[in-house]
């Protein structure tokens, strides 16, 4: 157990510790002095940021994934280096590597995935839950972080749930995580019934699935969704031959194409059979935000349970999941004990107990960056984000409806909008798609859809400009030229 | 579904959202001009920091539960107005009252749970994480951060494994999420031979109970550790009685006391027995970079997966866990398919496939800061911090074991001590500590061990110095005043 004092030691060899002495050590990010200690190296950090973005010079960096992969392992090399290049060098060359073979969401251009850029309020207030570091675990590591997240998520609880005496809201990673909490709470709320059978439509989110498999649970059953959203006499067939006691998870914003299930009517159908709704909400949730839009989400308020993700239509860095519930008392089965975080003496003398708020034990104050967000853009300020980047995916469809060279699948419903050249085959929409990436030039997506392959654009940029939109259809029609010019 | 464009619009009234035309939209934090964005809002976080540490003056707030949740309440009401207050604003009242309300592990006398104090450079690289938002489910929204998580695991599982011609280590939210995956692995590995049986000490991290719950599995079967370690002969004839297959969960760096369970024995019984053992090792998994230490981990290559938690002894922001395996194909059971994010086509393409690297989707890229530090400290640095870090332990130890009225549960293997007054109960020690948390003048953990209730000192921050140590042995003496002066 005993070591030898700090003091000067052998050189360095292979394998072999230089010893220091009892030199400086690294400073900590907390403290009094931490906010000076932090200062010269943010300013690195953001120089860095800088000169990544300026080498990139477009949505992501030219070459594919060989190329993007070697020039970041050459910068990156040796990764554990016996002898440490200080932190300048090192934030220097590792975060410049990061930004100059990012995928940038800022880029209007990279548009593929609910793969949003954040806003610079929310960023810098995740700074701060890095330099306090609270852990959302036990009172006495967030006092006041943990005072936050119980009022940001009632808050928000409130908007799923404005008619419900108590809703409330466990903050996640994201939506995979929230639709497994889903899941999980429908599983031990059935606990004496058998095992809980879930049923998703054809284009619910892959996270259901794998929960269902994670949890021990059936194999899910699927019901069609042959236009894009949940068919409603196939799901009643289905409610009617299965046994009880199921969930029924539909999906407000699809992941390929960002339609809306019925959600009135499938909430109608769950009553009518006796089966529990979740509805995955990830993408669409935030339309609550907004007076002319909220009306999309008709029907919300009637499931038990709501994933959202304030990392896509919210524009936080990630994660800032959310599963909201109807009524508080459902989170029950989450209650978990551990002395050392939670002792019933310690309870019963007033210090919260915070331990099944979530099924993480260490946990980061997500919450922050959200609250932040929440009071300095105010709901007005989140409607006109979410207006905005809603309307640019009406002047995209309308940009392809009207040309000539281009198809639309459909008008969007949020702010996914897919398309593809007309006469192209599937093989070439696919192979446009990875030109445009690995050339440097767009980031797009991909959907089937009516038994065809489309680009995806999935618009999550309010800054994104009608050229913008303009210029990045010419990129996918250089790749399709006209076959008689 | 069409919106009216934006223009002046009705002057805002009750739950009417101000139309505010084609005004400046708040910026983002990605781009070439995001660095230009987040400095001044940096510069508001900063001193945000410095006020709230000034204010609070101390390792957290005095007044407990109430008062802590009354003052930030104040503050952060309401959570969501109708218009916003600005960034500024926003940055500077909640960040403010986040640090005012923080138990901050960068105070020596915060040092109750295994909560460390980030350092700043891994501060630092983490706000570039939140600035550029890779996501790490698919290449296309994190080129170049996939390629550095890579090669960052694939070291660091070399160094648990440094025999194995394929380990693989994958990033997590901590260690829960890795012990659920070490356990998941072992379901999957066992799928044909009925559900397998987790055998853990009853000194084990919870998470692994709550692992099997949430997998579906049997109640872990729970081995005595009546010296703060798993004892050996226990397992023998439980390992001997139970039937195949098995999970054995062993820990280096126990939550109470921070032992370590006899890993070479326990290896021995497993491979003798036909047992898979796992190594929750969340604590204790840094001393591998300590050349005066790493023998205490003897064993720790030959379990099939280990836990280790970089934002415990390896002073990252929350979070930064890992799960090492010793095989890389041992992964395979997580492979998952979904469309929109590896189509077969684009991955034969030569478009890596990042899914099965996690059960998450979304995932933040928590890889960067600890490549930073790798990098800026080196194996030395890191061996300092770490060797620092026990000693003050040690140190610590020397002072209770020599003071006349302060008892020593037993030298520390890690960085946690255990101690009680002398004469004092139970309900005096947890009063104690109430005491200290509720006036704002330490934050000490609890640990039950030889059937009586402790004090339990976590150290993890290098910078405390002997003085530190000195004062908070005096604060608890001051709730223990000597009977007979």
């Amino acid at each position: 157990m005993s070591t030898p004092p700090p003091g000067p030691g052998p050189g360095p060899g292979p394998g072999v510790v230089p010893s220091e002495g009892p030199g400086p050590l690294p400073p900590l990010a907390g403290g009094e002095a931490g906010p000076g200690r932090l200062r010269p190296l943010l300013d690195t950090v953001l120089a860095a940021l800088a000169h990544g973005a300026a080498t990139r010079n477009g949505p992501l960096p030219a070459g594919g994934p060989t190329a993007t992969a070697g020039h970041l392992l050459a910068a990156a090399h040796p990764v554990l280096p016996d002898t440490g290049t200080g932190p300048h060098e090192a934030l220097r060359t590792l975060v410049g590597a990061l930004a100059a073979g990012a995928a940038d969401p800022a880029h209007p251009h990279c548009a593929a995935h609910l793969h949003c850029p954040p806003l610079a309020v929310a960023t810098a207030a995740d700074l701060a839950a890095s330099a306090l570091n609270p852990s959302m675990d036990s009172w006495d590591q967030a006092p006041a972080a943990s005072a936050l997240e119980e009022a940001v998520t009632r808050a928000l609880a409130a908007e799923f749930y404005p008619d419900r005496p108590h809703p409330d809201a466990l903050v996640t990673t994201g939506g995979t995580e929230s639709n497994q909490l889903a899941l999980l709470l429908a599983r031990e709320r059935h606990d004496n019934q058998g095992p809980v059978q879930l049923v998703v439509g054809a284009n619910a989110h892959h996270s259901l699935t794998r929960a269902a498999w994670l949890l021990g649970l059936p194999e899910p059953a699927v019901v069609p969704a042959p236009s894009g959203t949940l068919d409603l006499a196939a799901l009643d067939e289905a409610l009617t031959r299965l046994h009880h006691p199921v969930l029924v998870a539909a999906t407000a914003g699809t992941t390929d194409t960002g339609q809306i299930d019925p959600l009135a009517d499938i909430a109608d159908l769950c009553e009518h059979h006796g089966a529990d709704l979740h509805i995955d909400a990830a993408y669409g949730g935030p339309l609550l935000f907004s007076p002319t839009r909220r009306h999309l989400l008709h029907g919300l308020d009637r499931a038990q349970s709501v994933t959202l993700d304030l990392h896509k239509l919210g524009w936080q860095p990630v994660a800032a999941g959310l599963l909201a519930v109807a009524d508080t008392h459902s989170l029950a089965a989450l209650a978990h004990q551990a002395d050392y975080l939670n002792a019933d003496d310690d309870t019963d003398a007033g210090i919260p107990d915070l331990l099944g708020r979530s099924l993480r034990t260490t946990r980061r104050p997500d919450v922050l960056k959200v609250a932040v967000t929440l009071r300095a853009l105010g709901r007005s300020g989140l409607a006109e984000l979410v207006d905005r980047t809603c309307d640019c995916a009406q002047r995209l469809a309308d940009l392809i409806s009207k040309h000539p060279r281009l198809e639309l699948y459909d008008r969007p419903t949020l702010s996914t909008v897919l398309f593809r050249p007309v006469h192209a085959t599937d093989e070439s929409v696919a192979t446009t798609r990875r030109t445009l990436l690995t050339t440097g030039r767009a980031v797009l997506g991909r959907a089937h859809a009516d038994d065809r392959l489309w680009l995806k654009a999935t618009l999550l940029n309010p800054h994104t400009t009608p050229e913008d939109l303009d210029a990045l259809l010419t990129l996918v029609l250089a790749e399709h030229p006209t076959p008689h010019p």
